[in-house]
């Protein structure tokens, strides 16, 4: 892949990476096209990162079907498809982390410690092998956005992190691979997040600016559905995820949830009139 | 830098990278002259790298001379110095670090807890700023030099890592900035780390292989000077800095004393006969 990205960048082409752990749906699709747009060349690794999950999550049920995703990938303009092993990235003497010291304090840093530890390193070692000028991550693991935009400025990474908004499905639900463990009750469960982010935007927009009270709104709706465990229901600072009190510029609100054994993420910008 | 970089590797030429901390020396310029022979361009780092001195170490009054180490490195052939400020490198919201699980466990690393997680982090960013194909290191750090070629394999950096041998006084003095510290009668209690160790391969040669035994000599001899403080004396794997008792292959001594407040660090690989 390094030999690969330095023919590509020999030729004066750029490199649009798109980092995923595979089992591609509309959202990863939607980085695809962004990345077309972007660079003279398509990169998108297909990889389960095991240095991002924690003993009891889960790393080996996450779904996995490498053919179907080279074939959605290619459909897409997808150039070169980098799907390492577990062994190539991680020897047996592996020891070296990427770790931030603030921004995995809040949201899912909380409930997941290792979890953005895993993510840096392995973005670290996908942007050392792929070499891109542009990597496109999903707004929808907003936390994460913000966690590789902040190490790609400590570590002077050359490369420019693109946002890309979240996809979801006509209902509202967000896009996750891991909306596959569902049951349909559970899915109808899982719209509870979308509807209730929906639901502060209007009141928010009604003059409702104090955020326990949009955050109490929130929690009690989502867990009015059957098996609903809410993990955290946020409103923070969209660059430092600071908690807010008062709505009074625009805010991040964040939810995590665990329906049945699936944990689900989802947020979305509060915006307040007029700014 | 990174522009430079770019447009030396789009002409399809090598990069030769010395990082340093300034102050140069005989040793400094030996890296620089293989830097010159392995490639087509060779660029000189100067930065003393705030985050791997804890506090009360000597930071501020590191020495520091960068006009006179342009003069030098230029006259060795350096093509481009990168000499950047503290608060280029490190922004007021920087929060981001490379660490490593084993390696630190040792030798300088249990004295100087923050110390490799400071060079891992600032080689990281220099690499990422520098973009070199090959980066050339002192075997005097020899531990630096161990972290930094596993943090490379373990972060997947394109970057061929070269070790270049200790330059040493007439007298045996291993070449260091920190020496200009020392007071006349200082300098000579310094001489007691390379003595000690030539005086162990002579021991070992004769017969000795018990390590324990080894480190008692190099330790007494040592101490018999004045103003000196034993750090560590360690007789260890040269590929795990693990302690080593009886020495039946080759195995790293390594040193580290406070000579007055000047910390002064020494290495030899002991060999054994026929190995």
């Amino acid at each position: 892949m390094q030999a690969r990205s330095d023919m590509i960048r020999r030729e004066g082409k750029t490199i649009a990476f798109v980092p995923t752990m595979g089992f591609l749906h509309e959202g990863h699709l939607s980085l695809i096209k962004k990345a077309r747009q972007l660079g003279d060349a398509v990169v998108v690794s297909i990889f389960v990162n095991p240095a991002q999950f924690a003993p009891g999550e889960d790393f080996d049920s996450y779904p996995r079907a490498l053919e179907r995703d080279c074939d959605l990938a290619e459909k897409e303009g997808t150039d070169v498809i980098f799907a390492p092993n577990k062994e190539d990235l991680y020897s047996a003497v592996f020891q070296t982390y990427v770790s931030l010291g603030e921004l995995p304090n809040h949201l899912c840093g909380i409930s997941r410690p290792i979890f953005f530890r895993g993510v840096a390193t392995v973005v670290t070692k996908l942007f050392n092998i792929v070499k891109p000028h542009f990597a496109i991550f999903g707004e929808k693991d907003y936390q994460q956005l913000l966690v590789v935009r902040q190490m790609v400025q400590d570590l002077n990474f050359d490369i420019n992190i693109v946002g890309s908004p979240i996809v979801r499905e006509p209902d509202g639900l967000a896009m996750s691979s891991r909306n596959t463990y569902l049951s349909t009750e559970q899915r109808t469960s899982a719209l509870s997040l979308c509807k209730s982010l929906k639901k502060a935007q209007t009141l928010l927009e009604s003059g409702t600016t104090d955020a326990a009270t949009l955050i109490n709104e929130a929690s009690d709706f989502i867990t009015s559905h059957p098996e609903t465990v809410i993990d955290y229901v946020a409103i923070c600072d969209p660059e430092t995820l600071e908690d807010i009190k008062t709505i009074d510029k625009s805010a991040l609100m964040a939810i995590a949830v665990k329906v049945g054994v699936t944990r689900l993420i989802d947020n979305m910008i509060l915006k307040v009139a007029g700014m």
